[in-house]
């Protein structure tokens, strides 16, 4: 079971970390190992497609980001994907496949895009963007007719109680406000809260104790009902899948708008789980207090499209993954998983098990 | 004791809140209460010169933030000061009088502040200025070459451990940071690590236990000591004193420099704590990993003045105090200290004891 005959390839923008050499030449000696250092050109990750066909030969093992073209990877029975969501797969052969094992890399991103999340919402809530230009203007000005309302005491509802969610409920908590919860299925028992995906040791709510109460259900009718708790803001971190594509358009939007002081929006998801059209025209009529997004529909955004100046609004171009620790993050998973599979146990962050 | 023939004047930018006509009525029948609604003319707060004499008549009580003119105030015996930091006030004749009792207004503001300093170093950390252009210029370019430190195992000192250090410091735990903690006077022991101001419930660190590691000390040599202990981020939240004036100079951001990673600064306690020029010098030369004020020296800052242009800097004009429940949570002091001065029970937040 040492995973003899196994050829992992590894695709990352990164070398092979040190420790992650040490241990699985050590733990797995008869696993061979092709790690490729995935060059970023022009901002952008480049796809492996001109990786030699030497590289290919015989995987049987994956970590990347991009879905490979599927004559390459006859062979391949183990994909560790580099992100959390895994559209971009879900009409992919392979992952069609019961015998593939596919994991997520679900708990690598939480601590950075917590961080973005409240890093957007207090930038908004204290007018960073409007002190940063009357700083270029070399004004000062101090704005109190803004007014500035602090978290202490407001609320934070989190639609979609995962990692993610989970991280920026920590932080929530730590600021004083109330956090309320919304997952597809009903979480009644402590042992339904829980969550068994890899997290960063010290972040997150592994334990499920952090809401002071929680929402559940597959319908519009009970994300409706979610949405009309008088939530200060609304944190956007489900994944993206036909029950959740436009799940917050026109009447979710105006739901939230008879919220006691209107509700901001931070979509750290997928774009299209926010109908873009209902979202900009929610900004232009101010039913929002303000959203944040790190992901659009269409995405990229193209210019000339109205979102970008809508008021009120935030966007960063899908970077809100990004971490110094990410790919040491995702090694760590990735060795987890080739120690569990050789040793027969159940790999973590399974999105599709083998049968 | 119930606070007979007392004169209470309150000067706020903000009118009663119903519950502190309620409380002082009730409890205080006796206690006369002139509350008067101090405007924000031009963005700033007017010192209450225009006030009729008839106002200042016999009052021997004052909740202000402004310092009066002296001669107006011959009876006060009570200063319910509605700022933190108590340095316009040192000067002051009725502040040298022993038989006056000064409060200040720490706990009001360390939600609001904490919020800004976590906020502004997440806005730097995560590039959204540089983001923030990229949208008005309707420009998609994730921008990873600029790295991102995720805050997960990151060190964050706190110089000057009081109710916005504390605050500081609970979201810093959340993050995940580690926090170290620096005090004029030793804190071995638990008890001298509490701390008895007033906070608002469910923020800070009463008890003083996030900190893993505690430093203390008067000397230039032990604040260097603790500037040397590779911190990323670096609160200072010390009150200004002749001994705190300067204390950051060129020789603390060359040990700053030597960090690992550099450190990054934030001053949300009086600018004068900074020597300014020692600090443009560092932006300039990148001897610090960036900084962001909400206090300058001078203040407010003039055009022109080169700290306005530093590289890496972000600043704002002394308004991370603000917060919707500021005034509410004064009113909530005012009135706890009046119950304790008409039950003669030791006043919270004294500055200067009545002898």
């Amino acid at each position: 079971m040492a995973l003899k005959g196994d050829v992992l390839l590894v695709y990352l923008p990164c070398q092979a970390p040190p420790a992650f050499i040490e241990a699985t030449s050590s733990r797995f000696p008869e696993l061979q190992v092709r790690w490729f250092e995935a060059p970023i050109v022009d901002f952008k990750l480049l796809p492996p497609d001109h990786l030699p066909p030497e590289a290919w030969e015989g995987v049987t093992m994956m970590c990347i980001y991009h879905v490979p073209k599927v004559e390459t990877v006859p062979k391949v029975r183990f994909f560790q994907v580099a992100s959390a969501g895994l559209d971009m797969w879900v009409n992919y052969p392979k992952y069609l496949d019961p015998q593939v094992l596919f994991c997520n890399a679900s708990g690598c991103q939480p601590p950075q895009i917590a961080e973005w999340v409240i890093g957007t919402f207090l930038s908004h809530e204290h007018h960073l963007q409007i002190y940063a230009k009357q700083q270029e203007q070399e004004l000062w000005r101090p704005r109190l007719e803004l007014g500035m309302e602090v978290s202490t005491g407001r609320r934070m509802g989190v639609l979609g109680y995962g990692g993610i969610g989970r991280q920026c409920a920590r932080l929530a908590q730590a600021l004083g406000m109330e956090v309320y919860a919304y997952t597809l299925r009903e979480r009644s028992t402590p042992e339904s809260r829980r969550d068994e995906t890899y997290h960063v040791p010290g972040t997150g709510d592994p334990d499920g104790v952090v809401p002071s109460k929680w929402f559940s259900g597959g319908s519009r009718k009970d994300v409706n009902h979610f949405l009309s708790q008088d939530l200060d803001l609304l944190v956007v971190s489900l994944p993206l899948s036909d029950c959740t594509k436009g799940l917050l358009s026109t009447e979710q939007f105006q739901i939230l708008s008879q919220n006691r002081k209107k509700t901001f929006v931070c979509n750290v998801a997928r774009g299209p789980v926010i109908d873009t059209d209902a979202l900009v025209h929610a900004l232009e009529n101010g039913l929002l207090r303000g959203a944040a997004v790190d992901v659009t529909d269409p995405e990229p955004l193209p210019q000339g499209h109205p979102l970008w100046k809508a008021p009120n609004f935030f966007l960063t171009p899908h970077i809100s993954w990004q971490s110094s620790r990410y790919w040491d993050n995702l090694a760590g998973l990735l060795l987890e998983n080739l120690e569990r599979l050789a040793t027969g146990r159940p790999a973590v962050n399974v999105e599709r098990r083998t049968t």
